[in-house]
């Protein structure tokens, strides 16, 4: 049986969510769980829930990492958070993947140091597939791992993400777009018109600028990033569906005519509601690590959860790891490495 | 007749949507429109609506600067471009404020030298309403025209906001948030990081970072961003609502029962997407220069032109200006001189 660790200490509502959240995975998707993290509190929760299968075991770890405590103190001297115990588990090949709710940044810090990184890559990326109207998706990189990046951060994301909807999401020849303030080369910042002259040289099909516009309706399958632009770009995307309906909801019942409308529209928009939500996704992967970990919501529900651990599973039955390491051109590698020798600061 | 000078030539459809909106806001709003650009085509455009009102005048300018085009350069170069020629038409005293859909990274240099900034503001921000589901929107700056910013600049912003939102959108104590990639002042980039530290020392009501799903949700007035970040920010939501109610109405037209829906719940949809449309906003001013300017999208239709010169009669009559220079602490000024000394250099 695949086994994936689950972080059961590192969300918003943790670890509640977090074990309820194996408990569904465990039963829907009959995959194993390590659960990681304060060994009485969540034998405690399984037993709440009345869980008694063996398919969900627990790893006592005795810190917490919180979202408000400085990432590199916290990866460096909390080495038994439950973080790292969950990345050791999977070092360690007790399981085959991880998942976290907890601190990007902390996840990212420690998965680097107990998994490390791919030999072409210098930062992992997190890589999440946004919806699009065309149903189609987009994959989006980085989302949130690296609040700074260099130029060639971003042509390295470009390459994973081109390879990642090739291989897994199955788009022939994937179209990577730069997200940027204008479609012109000569519009952006400082990173991404240098990252614009890096793209066009780069081993993919690379169609230009795209603008925030451009993420929900379609126009490419990859879009770049650096992980401070693509959080608020994510966040802002996810927020405006989110409101926008409730928008509406709320403008419908203000007359009579608009409460049998909304009676009538109510499958049209909960399939609409569906396809949009977040929480079917459950989360991104970091891309470029030597193992699979998936990042879900620090807010993730119960069902998210078990959404990022059927992700981390599919991760897992795609080969992701392998596929990246075989497919990642020396190229890449090569012109990286010469001008950002070592490809360890973070942000 | 208060007058608004036009660049007539910088839109993505100029000089025919640009021409149709002066008709129209010399038509319903009774202000004068100096419209710049080439003198001919100008003409033949008014002749071809059939005006022959005498309060659109035309001022000829001999060159364009294109989207495309590197901004130093052409701002340097391009003395006879349409956005120099309005700008000295306003800094001439002929017109009271400035409107372009063009290169907004130009516009605001050519302000710059034309106009001049506030003796307390470093760089002039573009500032607009965005549209919230509370229905009072949200101040956001800058949302485009500093790709590159200092965390000085980003107070300054927040400075210039709340007196904003105080003075002219009536707000008593405005609420200001920096946006960033969690809610924790540890999390951001090196910019917000450092922007957060000057913020709560900072004379408005700084009520920490917000994320970009609260941008829509209406939890604070005003929201202070580099105009990378911003601009993708708010192109993100523009094209999120428009697709997603493009996504409901096709998902409606699918069954039977939705077309009935559709059309029970029209009146509610329309008046939810004229609330929410960014083409009733018009645009968003540069705060910060000794004068009014309103930066238009580069595709602005007709009435999304009309609506900007609206915007512009409004700055005018609420003088804010003078507002911003009378209200800007003079600390603000200290600290950022202090901190950065020539306060001309452009992303």
């Amino acid at each position: 049986m695949m086994k994936i660790a689950v972080d059961a200490m590192g969300g918003d509502h943790a670890p509640a969510n977090e074990v309820q959240g194996a408990i569904q995975a465990a039963n829907e998707l009959g995959v194993g769980v390590v659960l990681v993290g304060a060994e009485r509190q969540l034998h405690d929760e399984l037993r709440k829930h009345g869980w008694r299968g063996r398919a969900i075991e627990v790893v006592d770890a005795t810190e917490v990492i919180t979202m408000s405590e400085p990432v590199a103190q916290a990866v460096r001297r909390k080495r038994n958070s439950s973080v790292h115990v969950a990345a050791k588990v999977v070092a360690d090949g007790r399981a085959a993947g991880l998942v976290s709710a907890g601190n990007t940044g902390a996840v990212m810090g420690v998965a680097m140091i107990k998994l490390g990184s791919l030999a072409s890559v210098d930062r992992p990326a997190l890589a999440t597939v946004l919806p699009t109207v065309t149903g189609k998706g987009a994959l989006m990189l980085d989302v949130g791992a690296n609040a700074e990046c260099k130029p060639e951060h971003l042509m390295q994301f470009a390459v994973m993400g081109a390879i990642y909807a090739r291989e897994v999401i199955g788009i022939p020849n994937p179209r990577v777009g730069l997200l940027s303030i204008g479609e012109e080369e000569v519009k952006g910042n400082d990173l991404t018109k240098e990252a614009h002259k890096l793209l066009k040289a780069a081993p993919v099909r690379f169609t230009g600028n795209v603008e925030g516009r451009q993420i929900f309706s379609g126009d490419v399958d990859v879009i770049v990033c650096d992980g401070f632009t693509g959080n608020v770009a994510l966040k802002t995307l996810e927020g405006t569906i989110r409101s926008l309906l409730v928008a509406l909801r709320s403008e419908l019942e203000s007359t009579t005519r608009g409460k049998l409308g909304g009676l009538l529209i109510r499958p049209a928009a909960s399939s609409l509601r569906a396809r949009l939500d977040p929480e079917t996704t459950g989360g991104g992967y970091l891309l470029g690590l030597r193992g699979i970990v998936v990042i879900a919501h620090g807010s993730s529900s119960r069902v998210a959860i078990s959404n990022a651990i059927a992700l981390a599973g599919r991760g897992i039955e795609h080969d992701i790891v392998s596929r990246l390491q075989q497919t990642l051109p020396e190229r890449v590698v090569e012109s990286s490495r010469s001008t950002n020798p070592s490809g360890t600061t973070r942000g």
